[in-house]
Parts: C-alpha cells; structure tokens; sequence
C-alpha cells in the first residue's frame, strides 16, 4: 500500500551532508535562488520560523524588550569605527557602490550585523541614566560574503532576530547576556526538543569586539556540533568608540554598558540534523506548522470525506494545528509525503474505523500506530503529541549524553574523535596555543566553557601544566 | 498646571510639511540614521507597525496566503528579463559590485520588489494545475534610490509587504486584486479611521508591468492624497517572460496569471497626517500601541500609587493597551508628552478621585475630560476608546466629503486647486493626452477611477469628447 518515496533520498548512514540536502528540499522547506549563497524559505520552512519567532518575541516582550527597525545599509567609515569589530565583518561584507545611476561618494555595506547602527543612534538620543536601560530586538535579515554556502547552516543572507541593549552598569549587561543566553536554551529545550551545552566561548572564538560571548552548543545526529545561538557582552568598549554618553544620577557624564544576541534559521537546520531520519523531516509538535494530518481512506465510500471533516474541525477547536489531505492522490503517496514533512502525527479513517467509532494514529517518530476511540480523539491527539515532543527530546538527550566523552591526554582526544566523534570533555590552561594545537592535531575546536564543569582532570589536556577549567571540544558546523 | 511641549512643534497651519517633520521625531516614531534617505523606525513608530502586521497577516492568512522569503538581492540579467518592469525600476536601483574582496562578474541589485524573484522560483517548481493558485505574501524591506526623501512618505528603504500570487484563470486572478484591495480599504477604514477612495489607475499611473493597476487612495488633512496601498493584476505578461507554465486539467501546457498587492510604512505617514494636531500625534485606539496611559497626581500622597497600579491590572485584564507613568516627571509635562505620542485616553487618578471612587478621563482627540466611577473603569474606559475610534473616523470622513467637489471645465479644476484643494471629480476620455494636459495646467494627477461612479458630467474635462468615465483627480505626496 505504501509507495515510498523515500529512494528519493540518500541514505543518512551513507552521506549525511547529502541526506540533509536532500531532505531541506524534499520537504519543501527551502529553494535555490539565482544568486549564490541565497536561498529561498519556502512557505513549509517559513512557517517553522514565524513559529519560533512568536515563542521568542512573545518571551522577549516579557522581559521588556522593544522591537525596532535599523537600517539595511551601512556607511563604510561607520563600520569601521570599532577596530575588532571591522577586522571581523569587513572580509564578507557585500558593498553597494552605485545608487540609481550615480556611483556613490562614499560605499555602503549591507549590514552584516547592526551593533554599529544601535551604536550610531544611541549616540544620537541617549542623555540620561532615565533613558537606561535600552532593550532593543530587531527581526531581519543579514548579509556575509561567505564562500561556500549550505541550505540553512551557511547562506550569505540570513534571517536572525538581533537583540541590543544598552545598561548602566557592568553587572546589568552581564546578566541580560546570561538571561538571553537562558531563553535561547529554553526554545531549544522546551520546544524544539534539543538538549543544549551553554557556556562561555574561548577569547578565540569570542565575537568581534566582545569582552564575553555565551553560546548556546547542540549535537546533531552525525555528532557534530552546531552553535545554535550566541550572546555578547561589550563593556563599554563600542560606547567609548561611539561615543555613547549619559548622565547619571550625580550629573557625571558615564559611558554605558552594552550586550548584544542573536539568533538565526541556521536553528532550522539544527532541527533537521538532530531529529530527522531515513524517512526525512521529523518535527517536534511544539514547533511544526501542521501537527497532526487526516488522511481519509476509501474516499469515495459514503461518509468517509464528512467524517474526516469533522475530526478536522473537533482537533482545530481543540488548537491542534491539524490539516486533512482530500488530494487525488492515493494514500500511500500521502503516507511518504507526510512523513518527508516531519508532520508528528498522521490520522487516518476510513470505512471500518468509522464503523468501529474509531480513527488510527500513526506517530512520525517512531512509526507506531494506535486506535483512538472517536470520543477520546482530543485528548488522546494531545498526549500523543505530548509524548512526541518528549520522546523526540529523550532521544537527543540520549544521543548527546552517549557521545559525550572526558579525555586526559591529546592522544585520548585524537582517538575519540576518530572512533566515535562527538563532544569531548577536557582540561584546558587557558592558552591560546594549546587551543591551537588541539585545532591542527585533533581537528577539534573549543565548543565552550560549560557553566556545568566537571573536575575530568586537574592539568592541561595539551601541554599539562595545572588547569582547572574544563572545554568541550568538538567539531563544528 | 500644564508645562505645553508644544512650542517645539511648527504649527500645522503654518508649514504642514515642517508640523509633519517635527510630529515624526518628537514623537520618537523615527530617527534619521548616517545613510541618506535611511530611517530609524524606533519602538514607538515600529510598535504602530507590528499591529498593522498583525491586522494584516492575521487576514492574509483566513484568505488562504503563506508567508515565504525571497533574496535580498537580484542578479541584473533576471531584473531585465521584463520589459517595462526593469524600464520602471533599474533606474533606482541600489547595485552591489563588490561581495567580500572580490568585484563580482554580475552586479546586484537590492530589490526594489520582488516581482522577477518570485517569478524565477516559480518558473523552477510550478509543474501542474495541482501546484495552483500559488498564494504567497512576504514582509521585507524593499529599496529605492530615492533623490529626495521624508519620513515615512519616501524613504530610499521602507519595510512594506509585497503579496504575490499565481492562478490558472485570469478571472481568479483579477478577483484576487480586487479582493485584496478590499482587505487594505478595510484596514484603513476599520483600522487607522481612515476612509478611502476604492479604484483603478489610469494607464500613465500603473505599476510598471502590470496590466491594471487598484488603489486606496486617502485625504490627508491638508487635503492632498495620500496613495496608500496598491494592488496590480499581471495577466500571463510574467509568466512569458519567465517561461513559467504548467500542465492543465488536459494536460496541455498553459502560462498561468499572476497579480501583486504592496502595503508600506507609508500608512504611518497617512494616519499621521489625517489625526494629528497642534498637540502632536493622535492614533485611533485599534492601532495605537499604548490605549490608555494612568497619570497619577500626587504620588506622595499615601494610595496613589496602589491605586494606579491597581486601575492598571484591571484595564490590563480587560484588554486594554494600557500603561501607568510612575516616572519622576511633573504632571503637566505627562500630559504634554502622552499627547505629542497620540495615546487616545489618559486617565488621572489622585487622591480626591480616590476620596470620590472614581477617576477623570482625558480624551485626546477632543480634550474633553469626564469622570469615571471606578466601578464602571473597564466598560467606560471601553466605549471612549470606541467612540475615539468613530469620532477620528468621522472627522476623517467629512474632511474627504468636504473637499471633494466636481468640475466640469478645466479652468473650475483651476480654480478648485488654486483656492480649496482637495478632490476633484471631473469626467475623462481616456485619452493620456488629456491626463498629461490636467498635470501641466491644473498641476493635478489622475487618483484613480472609482469603483463608484458618478455622472458629473458627459464630456471630458479637457478636449470635451463625449466620456462616461469620472476620474478622482488631486495633488498627491
């Protein structure tokens, strides 16, 4: 009955980079556009996106924060005024140079950041310690000339959520930087199933010009690391160069304290690569735009289509995202497409179900079916879903606690990487060359200094001098 | 009592332009940012924004839309691949030419719409009558290299939304343009209480590469118009251009029709410019981010404070917009500052109302105070907001009555503009000849033709041929 798709897929054990390729538009979540490097989110993957963005505006709103619009463009000699921050972002800036049919006096980036747009107009407006804190969060889409590019994990222009804000003092940005950090682990834990690593970065791979950057680390499926969220702290190093002053209550000119964080679509590919298998997308009910779809079976038998319309409209009173295919097509084309989707939870009915007062429920995650008696199908849908999203988490939380490995010597290191991959808990002196050197021997980066530490050690992975600060290292998308 | 902020806004009757300009910033709606002709939208503007998103979206939604993303930038080839299009826009086009630190072999162009972008996507995935109507809307920002700019009215970048659809049937396709026109009208006059003139443009007025051109059309309160939503019917001119074609019923390869439909920031200027007054901004309560603001007086005295805060979960839990201002500001610049921002209702509470149990009510756009028995504080507070909502929209509504008036020769046109302004309705031939000659004479364009037609005449305005068509002319921003 079931006519699979699923050839049309490569096998996941067999080329993961392609598996993943394969299902991004398979499942109808993103085009190729006429420009390289930029794709195009299909009405399937920008619904996945519309759903975070409501979970985390909502939670930013709360906390208090205002959304904003800055500009797209930005004046060269404005980029520059923040010396780590240019020699970071210019490399992969895109640079408009005519505007209508004049070359212009001056050339404009395009954003591929906005700190030193809120910069420029802070300067502008900010007088007063009453005009503190500033919470600002603006959704757009940014822009870097990268080289090679991949559906999701690597485009030159991406969506992303950039929050900035602007604090008297040190230990309020501090703690802004830490409590973002805290909701960016919440939308992937509580709705996106993916268990996080949060912690600090290394000065290596800090952000240019952050004092401090967290970042939130989650394992896909092939046990690669994905940075799926960051936040920075600046001090007040961009206000000193842009000159940001305010008032404060004794009347003393002070320079503020700033944070920055952000948050892109490369997290759709991280719900990709950690729950998605052979079949192709698999999406955890909190996040998916259809949760659960109708298939009436033996259509054309009397009842069927009126029955199916009413499970339809009892679930969507019920807030259930639900959707019933009455397509021409057969069912088992509607089996594989469904699944290809990642759609939770398939209902199907027909003749003998209807006769029986009941539906079948099929989960997507791990193919199995159950009866539902018709008057228990609200309840039954809701804990189905329910048990969906946590098993979908258990899972992740499975696959990253099984590849998670201490190690106490490089040697170690190099051999965990090559037998099994994933994260790697180790000692770490704080030295940038022996960072380094776990790059050029081991192949792995620092991932972040885990809030959670473990005494794995009491010396140095690398060079054993005494060290009391334990990394995961991995390797990263 | 009342320290007026006002003397730092230009009176409207004096300079409308320079009212307009000092409402905008005093009002913190927007910031003028480093780049020529690029606007800040700050919270307070970009609040008024996203409740017009979520009016709209909400809509497009019900009426079947998906929300999608396109590239930020076109490769020059695809902008040229229609004709009048390309002719319409490439002269204010912004091009990127250099990406990271290489020049690049095409340039790009920032779009200025996305018109050729949604159809080059479509020209890869339409393959059958199955795959249609194609109903898609995005929200962006669009870029054009504008020689002259104003906040709101002409910004170089302005964020709009941009829907595109696709349909097997022409008919489908113009009731698409027609119903979506409908759906602007309908934010206007629900909305922002701003009614509109509902039409066709006139060929010279159309949107290059359309074949019809409807629009919205509004009068602001010094009587010029405002074109204040455009949507256009494309016929199958794209798809041939693009190649776009899919398989019919018959399986016969047919080119689908295809319309567009914009609505920008611009409306901000609109509600702006029809609400203000000499105190500032006035925002009708359904769009206003803030409905209400609690002033409390004397906030020394014991109860005040509660009793605000107290007012202000009740209004809160009853859905109201509302906000208390506890800052260490005097009353009087409270009041000053709450009506420069247009929040329709503030409502004082001291602690003789809190002797008399009730609370006074300030109307912003009439003045008119009354006091509120805190017993009746929610469903009072309701029916202001609603009578708010009416009485803007009525004194819109008479505005646009009383400055639309017939002409019948060309020197009555002359006359009408020189000494009221506003609307003229006069007859037209058809003829761009005639249209042309109403521009350099009367200096007034064609508006639109009116879905309601009236017989003000039976020969046109200019050459005197017979006409049955009347045409709504004004002076527009």
């Amino acid at each position: 009955m079931k006519e699979k798709n699923v050839e049309q897929i490569t096998d996941m054990d067999v080329d993961f980079g392609q598996w993943f390729t394969d299902v991004v538009v398979r499942a109808e979540l993103i085009a190729y556009s006429g420009a390289k490097g930029f794709f195009i989110l299909r009405p399937y993957g920008y619904a996945i996106w519309e759903n975070m963005q409501n979970i985390l505006d909502k939670r930013f709103k709360e906390l208090g924060h205002e959304n904003v619009s800055m500009p797209l463009l930005i004046p060269e000699s404005l980029l520059q005024m923040e010396k780590d921050h240019v020699d970071g972002f210019a490399p992969e800036c895109a640079w408009v140079t005519v505007g209508g049919s004049e070359e212009l006096e001056e050339r404009l980036c395009i954003r591929p950041t906005s700190e030193v747009l809120f910069c420029d107009h802070w300067a502008q407006v900010v007088k007063s310690w009453r005009d503190l804190p500033l919470l600002y969060n603006q959704w757009c889409s940014v822009l870097r000339w990268e080289k090679s590019t991949r559906p999701f994990l690597r485009h030159r222009e991406f969506l992303w959520q950039e929050g900035h804000t602007l604090h008297t003092t040190a230990e309020e940005a501090l703690e802004e930087t830490e409590q973002m950090l805290e909701v960016y682990a919440e939308l992937y834990e509580d709705y996106l199933a993916m268990p996080v690593v949060k912690g600090r970065k290394t000065e290596r791979e800090k952000f240019a010009g952050a004092e401090r950057t967290y970042s939130v680390e989650c394992m896909m499926h092939d046990k690669k690391a994905l940075q799926s969220g960051t936040t920075h702290y600046f001090g007040d190093g961009f206000a000193r160069a842009f000159n940001i002053t305010y008032a404060d209550k004794e009347n003393k000119l002070s320079y503020p304290h700033q944070t920055s964080w952000g948050l892109s679509t490369r997290s759709i590919g991280g719900i990709i690569m950690t729950h998605g298998d052979n079949n192709g997308l698999s999406l955890p009910p909190r996040i998916a735009p259809i949760q659960a779809v109708i298939i009436p079976i033996a259509t054309q038998k009397p009842g069927v289509l009126e029955k199916a319309e009413e499970l339809n409209k009892r679930l969507k009173a019920a807030n259930v995202r639900i959707k019933v295919d009455t397509s021409d097509r057969s069912p088992g084309w509607k089996f594989a497409e469904h699944e290809m989707k990642g759609i939770p939870l398939r209902i199907e009915i027909g003749p003998k179900d209807i006769e029986n007062n009941q539906c079948v429920a099929a989960r997507r995650d791990t193919g199995e079916k159950v009866s539902i008696p018709l008057n228990e199908l609200e309840t039954k849908v809701e804990e189905l879903l329910e048990d969906i999203q946590k098993s979908l988490y258990n899972r992740a939380k499975e696959n990253l606690i099984n590849n998670t490995r201490p190690a106490k010597t490089l040697n170690e290191v190099k051999s965990i990487i090559n037998e099994h991959g994933g994260f790697i808990e180790a000692m770490w002196c704080g030295s940038d060359a022996c960072e380094v050197k776990m790059k050029e021997d081991a192949g792995v980066t620092s991932r972040c200094i885990p809030f959670e530490q473990k005494q794995v050690g009491d010396v140095c992975v690398v060079c054993k001098a005494p060290a009391d600060t334990m990394v995961v290292w991995g390797v990263a998308y």
